[in-house]
């Protein structure tokens, strides 16, 4: 069984090379717009400025046949199964980012902290929760 | 542009009507079992008792067509934008699960809190992360 995914919109950001950007938001991800397509703007239209959000990427660069890494890229460190790394080479490379709203342009949406690369396909967003981290 | 998902596994729960599933893990989803795919043993190797991850599943069953809710199926609450919420219709039903890994037999492991219902595909695993909640 196999389940498309369409993706809502995309990322512009000045990242460019996944192999320079930063592993994870925190570890100096810049602000980017989530530039939603114009059909989905009834489902963000209750986003606001200061909303702590996940968002899920489609990560189109991955290698989806790998199943072990050397974690952060360092080949001192042990081979570990994907699944116990962020690791974006994954059978499904779903990217995880939390990030804050700053701005809302219609169905442009800038935010904090994002890690992944210009062009990446955004494919939802949910609220964080403190009860589902 | 559209892509493909390739479940990893599938959920093995007690739960088996979305209706009366729990809405979150926390709000008394009950223990089940992650079962994987033979082909996943190398990427869940590494997997340990104790772990706190964050399974991410296809919501098989969900309306992908919504793009606004009432919150908690609450009628009285006014529609909202479906990115607002953690509703699982959605143009692309990912559901996101905080869990902790108590028990592995193989491919089989048995986590903590998970509101999924018998039959969700499982697609993909990832460790919590406090910087990434």
């Amino acid at each position: 069984m196999t389940y498309d995914v369409h993706p809502i919109g995309v990322v512009e950001s000045s990242l460019n090379d996944p192999a320079t950007a930063p592993k994870q938001g925190v570890e100096g991800g810049p602000e980017a717009w989530l530039v939603f397509a114009a059909g989905m703007a009834a489902g963000i239209g209750d986003l606001a400025v200061g909303d702590d959000v996940l968002v899920l990427t489609w990560l189109h660069l991955a290698d989806r046949s790998v199943l072990a890494v050397h974690p952060r890229d360092d080949q001192l460190a042990p081979l570990t199964g994907v699944f116990s790394t962020r690791s974006s080479d994954r059978p499904n490379p779903v990217g995880l980012h939390r990030c804050r709203v700053l701005d809302i342009d219609g169905t442009r949406v800038r935010v904090s902290d994002l890690e992944a690369v210009d062009g990446t396909p955004i494919i939802d967003l949910k609220p964080a929760l403190d009860t589902t981290r």
